[in-house]
């Protein structure tokens, strides 16, 4: 009965018992170098490949930067732009620079949300989108703390109207328990937490699904990998306090 | 001699020896993802099971998004609010959009917390609520943390007048010890604690009386499952350290 | 040849060493659902039964809440009300609604301890009271940490004056070391801790009187129960990390 | 070479090689119900029966009330007062009520440590002082951590320039690990700690020299008890973490 | 594919599986002491030894001092900085005293970020340089955590439009488990760990990539050592809790 | 090749592969009562020996109090003040009282550093001093953290001008882990941090050479014991967590 919108990045899907719920905004959480950036991308390109037009916003790298990240893993989203199937928000260079010449939707100015709803409503409207990636929302409510949760709760209401699935890339610091603050955690439909440990001298990834509304999903803590074509989830392991054992 | 409240929630009722006694204000506190919200509608669908009016105060969710969440568990809510048995108190629109056509009961300032308790009590009066849920109680005084236990106590003397029993759904932060603050812990009636902690690898609901007025009641922590029919608690069992054990 | 007052708790004189001496000020000090409130409760109970009069100042709950709250536990304290022995001091309602009509001793300002503290004595004198409990405290000073230490003094001051043996219920936090607050803490001449910790998997009650001046008393920790006839404290038992033995 | 004032609490001047170095200032720390309070007085006390004239600098407690807890341990200061052997420094009322016509040193405004001053330096003169007490100095800066490395350095210099040796009590939260903050520690001669703590279900004394210049002095943590006599040290014992040890 | 830049530190390029990629700005994060400076020379006198100019922006040490350490290690700059292959950018001094006759870049107000960016924009341009360190970003901030982020980000926009690869030194507090702050952390392109930990009595140094973006490297806690010709890598051991182990 | 500066104290210059080098600004930190004040008197009264004049900046204590300390430990530097070989630098009584006929080098406000820096530098050069120590430059900067930094890079500029080698005395509070603030930690040539522990009921004294530029050290945690000759370093044995073990 309920709709699902496949990851497509091996293993997730089978963790998520079939897929992120349609329409569900999931909280990606993790330190730095966790991989979410990875993760959120692996995500669009999937969906481009199942013809499912999607929204990159882009408010931590610039978006040439960007599209040569994708290429590295390739992921190369020049020709699905050009198709109408795949767009860039450029919520990185306010327009300052050449890039105003190359890309078509820019905000100028992040502390007026509004601004930045109307971009993204645009953006969603001509390619009929129907997953987006904010990365990071942080970015957006930095230093402000106290409106997180208002930020988050808006942009969740506009998101349900278009009917888009969205992964909204959370920053937290190393060592830091929760997913990006109270206001944050408890206003979207999924957590995913990305974790980067050390564990007697050596670093261990790991991923976990705290909450997704509207389904049941694996309650343990996978190791994942990342390789050059991209994230790889253990979905048959478990990273424990003694090593990573098979289910 | 003394009134109870019955949950209905399979296990809970044997937990709080017979049910919440009636008029008690009960925080119902928890991290992201423990389920909070789902045991209040749960908690308001056995009320109307049984005859009792129920009434929930939506302040996180679009009010078209919670009658959806609820038909997912199968708990339809929409001929009990033509019957007049329940009664949607929609605090999170504002009454902005079109839910002002659809809504009956529409707070529109959350700062001001006299319309919101003029308009909590005139939806109690229309149905003849028993059983009334606030999701959740952290949002009206959040990033106002001085004045949380004033707004409980009022709320809590209205409540008290009207003859309800009430659920206040606490929203805390992981890894978080208390309850929602000691001005809020401190006025109510009782406490039960959701918990989703994850033990080597795994993560495990748990459920915890932590205080309840006028009846004793379980003093151990009870693992609980979240399943396609809502929640379904395990009286006998208790979560030690060392996993779940039989009573 | 100092003289004590008995609390009438069982158990609870034993580990006084015969009571707490007279005109000492005690500070109760427990998080949410320690059992504060019934722990001083049934301390004027008792006094009355011994013919000592006693004062309940309520900070937290309705007056006419607390004297049903007193019942369910056998503590009926109308009649003492009727003969002059049992005086409430209504700090909660401000002589809003009908309380004005039915309380003697109503504090209608908070923020103005002349006010409160005149009040109080009065009811003192009124009745020649020989046991006093504030319950509580941390309801004068709550959101004013810096003058906590001098609403104390003042108080203790007050009451040390009149003769009376005095309970100041302290609300602190789940997992808070202290009593409420380092100016509190050295200002009182005796501090009783309740506590309610979970102990792999289950809730144990316990009690330490952690100072208490003109006396010495038990060094150790006390497991207690809450049953329908009040608190009974096992002063032959000490809860240690590894469970409940007997001394 | 260098002078010493023993202390004459049994045990101690063992564990300081023979008493506090003359003219020291001596910071003695602790938690509420450690012990502070009888220890300062054992002090003065002790002087007192060696000819020793002594001031208590009163700042918690009334004079009235300090006189009488000194008798409860056979300390009967009225008849040195008289002989003008004691003096009492009433810096807790201000002066108000009938103080003013029992107490001969009075500080009025304790925000104007030169008053304080004024009236210590006048206290010592008359009685030719050796030994002095303030209990506590905590009270001289409570809310203004700030000043208080300001305020600790003004009170050395005067009582460094009067040969006084000094106690200085400093009252210090449950669970705090230092003696009163960073200004504090670092401008006193000495430092005394008084531990309570709480080891599987007992609460125990012990007490450790963690600065004393001008002389070598016991580096380990030994146990003491309270009695109807006073404090009693143990030199040839150890609190260690598996319990008490004979030396 | 992807163009490298060796560090030609012993041990170094193994752990990054050959360089670090081209253009990345590395965040090279560690407390007092742990060799963040001597790293950072090291890798530019190598580059040096390959024929790429490279610059190092002083903001902790005096120029004059900063070459008279680096030749201690055998580095000396001189030679290159006459051949217009090594540029000092003074961010110290201010241009006070006689630096502003030998030194031929100097930022005279750091609270003027853009003078900052001439000057080192400058300096790049002027010896084609290829490599760049500022030592350190910390200080562009410190004091005003809320724009860390945004500095990093400009300096990065900067610096990825010249071709250069840069380490910024960042400091960290002992005991800090972070890398400088989360806005930091999320905005570069790698980070790079030292560590210098007390272990039973030995001070033990370890190196540790945290992520590095356009390549895999290795995962694990390296020891190293800080010679007289500079850092040794111990790419063939790891640190564990136990001590050092061979690969 | 480089010069060094021997402290003199016993065990601590084979610690240091030959003492300071020449120049070093030194961070001296501990908690109280760990032989700060004592370790740099030491280090100033061996240059003597050795015919290295010496400043001593008098923050903490009245410069007559610090001459007779110093005479406690066989250390009289009267003669040497006599023969233009030692100054004191008086930064603690502001002139006030009878120090301003007494003392010659006088800083009368600590709040303008150019006075100090000026006082400083005329002592240095009147007796063309090798050897400064500076006890504490904490309190240059207490209360005002934001600009420890500044003060610490000010004060070294000025020293490495004149080729004094010196000791900054930073204090810290019991149980900090780091050495006075990130500013100060990296602002310095070298760290040497002074502990005092409690071991299992006993307090064990220990030092750590935690960073020196200019030569390796030890990277070991030594024992050292103070005597009434002053300070004792136990260069052949660690303190680890077991107890103390020989080398």
């Amino acid at each position: 009965m309920i709709k699902r919108v496949e990851t497509g990045i091996p293993g997730m899907d089978e963790i998520l018992h079939g897929g992120i719920p349609e329409r569900n905004v999931v909280l990606l959480s993790g330190g730095p170098g966790t991989g979410k950036t990875i993760f959120s991308q692996q995500f669009l390109w999937n969906g481009l490949q199942k013809g499912e037009p999607g929204i990159y916003v882009a408010l931590e790298e610039h978006p040439v930067q960007i599209r040569q990240n994708m290429a590295q893993f390739g992921w190369d989203i020049r020709p699905y732009e050009d198709q109408g199937m795949f767009a860039m928000v450029d919520a990185f260079t306010a327009g300052i620079g050449r890039s105003r010449e190359y890309e078509k939707y820019i905000v100028h100015d992040l502390t007026d949300l509004r601004e930045f709803i109307d971009v993204l409503r645009q953006a969603i409207k001509d390619i009929d989108a129907k997953r987006v990636v904010v990365d990071s929302v942080t970015t957006l409510y930095i230093n402000k703390p106290a409106i997180a949760r208002s930020i988050i709760l808006q942009l969740k209401r506009v998101l349900a109207g278009t009917g888009c699935t969205s992964i909204f890339v959370s920053q937290i610091s190393v060592g830091e328990r929760g997913f990006g603050g109270p206001g944050v955690e408890h206003g979207v439909d999924g957590i995913i937490r990305l974790d980067l440990d050390e564990i007697d001298g050596e670093l261990k990834r790991s991923l976990t699904v705290w909450k997704m509304r509207g389904t049941s999903h694996s309650m343990r803590r996978h190791p994942f990998d990342i390789t050059d074509k991209g994230i790889i989830v253990y979905a048959n392991k478990i990273l424990k306090r003694g090593g990573i054992v098979e289910i």
